[in-house]
């Protein structure tokens, strides 16, 4: 029991985990605990609208451990490309160490829930990408695009990043996202 | 799509209410946002200790919208015991009003989740219970008693207030916080 307990304290760092997205109306960054509930919730709502038929309750335990090794390695903004390897690598090796925490090797299945993800060949780590990438886009739109402002990213750059992910797992949701993005350009939101 | 946009941008308000536990090492007082996360991966982590062999999954979905009305309704402290029935009813009427944002009924199954919680019968709601009654008293017992202390909270409360609903859920978990309670109750961090 104590080695649950340990892990179950240990997730509590993932709280002062910073993002760049701030939550709407909030003075403050969100964090990827309050982000993987939401995600979570958004893909028990989108189902119906998911490619290759996923079973939900995988795709919302993916995104429950998705973002677990920023315990140790914080966020890095989707738009940094370089250093991609590395930063896995560095995820890989926190997951190991905060899932072994748990007894008799239970964590194993959580580990392996979070390579699904990373590996991204499932129907379930599909869509369960594309929820992750839409999160912060649907923010920005909704948020005059503070982070695309902060961080100085362009309409063309937030589109190569998102779109293939967005239409592989959700086609429909990807139509919904281009067409609010089209409208944003106009009205000028983005930061560069 | 829009309907379940509206939806989950609706959430992201979740994120601004405040709970009574600061997350560990933290300066500001957690949400129940990232609070359903942490329990949700908790209900994982813990199964194996369940009574009546939940759905775990179901567990899962019933911790991710346990505290949705409170976009509404705000967090009230579990101590408070004045005014309980009016609150359930006010957090009713807000889970209707929010699941109601999805299209075609879509909402309907969210909501019967967050009576299942709430009326508390089946195997999957006693366990989703006892990890949320749980997972504040850990808090606690990791952060000197902070929010005992700052609201003037006895041992004896914390314990007839969260015994019943820990021990019919998880009993290994009830031994363990039981025990470490008695050990706390010496070091003194109780607020009375």
């Amino acid at each position: 029991m104590e080695d649950i307990i340990d892990f179950v304290l240990e997730l509590d760092k993932l709280k002062g985990v910073t993002r760049k997205v701030r939550p709407l109306g909030l003075d403050r960054y969100e964090n990827p605990a309050e982000h993987s509930w939401q995600i979570a919730l958004f893909a028990l709502a989108l189902a119906p609208h998911a490619v290759g038929n996923p079973d939900v309750a995988r795709v919302v335990s993916l995104l429950l451990v998705h973002d677990v090794g920023e315990i140790d390695t914080g966020d890095t903004m989707a738009f940094v490309e370089e250093g991609v390897d590395q930063r896995k690598a560095a995820e890989r090796v926190a997951v190991e160490r905060i899932f072994g925490l748990l007894p008799n090797g239970q964590g194993t299945g959580l580990r392996d829930l979070w390579l699904e993800f990373e590996e991204e060949e499932t129907a379930e780590a599909r869509f369960a990408h594309a929820i992750d990438r839409a999160m912060p886009v649907l923010l920005n739109l909704a948020n005059d695009g503070q982070s695309w402002r902060e961080n100085g990213i362009s309409h063309d750059r937030v589109v190569k990043r998102v779109r293939d992910p967005i239409q592989r797992g959700a086609p429909a949701l990807w139509d919904y996202i281009e067409s609010e993005l089209g409208k944003a350009r106009e009205r000028g939101i983005f930061g560069a």
